[in-house]
């Protein structure tokens, strides 16, 4: 596949790293570049990874055939609303977001006819972030979670998915609903219980830690802003993951209470076979 | 320093790691292993890593003149009894527990005259275990929490220390009681957390878990025997690290239902704070 020009709103690591995979695989014949840090663009532009730079996203909007919006989950919507107002027919628009459900009804039925948007979502964060940590692995072998509306055609659909493969990554299709519910669990939760239990280490304990609670609070190093979007654009599946999570926790407490050496088995056994199948 | 013979008593991943650097760096003249699993006796035995070893804890136990043992942590506090009744006067005792408390009330008082227990917590874990995976720098720069008793004397708080630093170690002394309400929170609490999280993963969800989830669960796949042998030594020092935490969860849960974005903010930024001034 080849697109002749590919838009990239916000130039961190992300965009930066899905900009690197183009050029590097020869996806996009021009590659553009929006972003409110000028700083970003100017080094983009230097290191040969984005042809042309804008602070204005309607510059790239009226130049792309895809555009891809790798900004924080609360921009998204509004930014594609803007883009889409200055695209030409036959303009995709995609995004990296990791919450699906609330873009797509913000977006749904108030574009133009002939632009779509078809949310995405690559498996394949970090806790780094800026165009400095891009690298054009980010996505190599990588899921992309894709949410078509029901507005979405079978050519939109069909464009991301290959945009996708031929970036390096899998793609599986889902429901927006479902995804946000999914993702609840298996990105969000993780993130907020790294963060609580990074957040209640008292100084005087700090060097007393080792690989265990490092690993377990690699999350909590995550940006603050983007991670405060994400759980409030999915709050409500956030809590009921929670609320699943503490079902747990409150067995393990209630065999904690009664020194219960089987039922505290039986837990450890069940989060160690799980563990080991995801290995 | 150097040790005429040193025995491990539990040759797995700690005490195998312990029994290669000791070989390494020449600490020790004779090294003795004992292991009710006679595989990893032969195999420590056929790599060299041990001198001679036993299925009978007695056998070592005339014969050495420092016992680590590296068994789990319910059946230490036995095992120091019961080798110390068949040690030479002058035998340092020690051990690699991850609770110190319950270990050392039972046996303090109960020696003969002449050998002194001292209790050892090496930070270096893993959630690999057995003598597979030991490896001579397991310990090198990790601390070792060492927790001496009323009764301990200068001299075996110094010859411990001394072993400690010569395997490549740091050592700080602690008093039993703090040690186990610190590493409750430090180490023990992030297990708990991981196991509990790996451990409601629906099937359905294992595709959709990225470095995310399988770092914040790394710690579930560790021993189950082990860990619910730790659980249950530290109970109540568990309990109350685990309120802690659901202190900070509740927080976390009243700014998710109020949408409260500064208040998402400042949780995750000190989670952040705190978790960049460890790396």
């Amino acid at each position: 596949m080849r697109i002749p020009t590919l838009a990239i709103v916000g130039v961190g690591l992300m965009g930066g790293s899905i900009a690197l995979a183009a050029r590097r695989r020869g996806i996009a014949t021009r590659i553009l570049g929006v972003d409110q840090q000028t700083n970003a663009l100017k080094q983009a532009r230097q290191q040969g990874i984005l042809d042309d730079v804008s602070t204005h996203l309607q510059d790239v909007a009226t130049a792309a055939d895809v555009i891809l919006f790798c900004t924080p989950v609360d921009s998204i919507a509004a930014g594609v609303l803007e883009a889409a107002a200055h695209c030409r027919p036959g303009t995709l628009l995609s995004d990296v977001g990791s919450t699906k459900a609330a873009i797509l009804r913000d977006v749904q039925g108030r574009l133009p006819k002939g632009i779509e948007f078809i949310g995405s979502h690559p498996l394949s964060g970090s806790e780094k972030h800026g165009l400095a940590h891009a690298n054009a692995q980010l996505l190599e072998g990588r899921l992309v979670l894709v949410t078509p509306g029901q507005d979405t055609s079978d050519d939109a659909l069909s464009r991301i998915r290959d945009l996708w493969l031929a970036l390096g990554a899998q793609v599986r299709v889902m429901e927006a609903e479902e995804h946000d519910r999914a993702v609840a669990l298996t990105s969000h939760l993780p993130h907020l219980l790294s963060s609580a239990l990074a957040g209640i280490l008292p100084p005087e304990l700090r060097d007393l830690t080792a690989t265990g609670f490092r690993d377990s609070t690699r999350l909590a190093a995550g940006h603050p802003d983007l991670w405060s979007a994400i759980f409030r654009a999915n709050a409500a599946n956030l809590l009921a993951a929670l609320d699943r999570f503490e079902e747990q926790i409150q067995q393990f407490r209630q065999a904690l209470l009664a020194e219960d050496a089987a039922a505290l088995d039986r837990l450890l056994r069940q989060g160690k076979k799980i563990r080991e199948e995801l290995a």
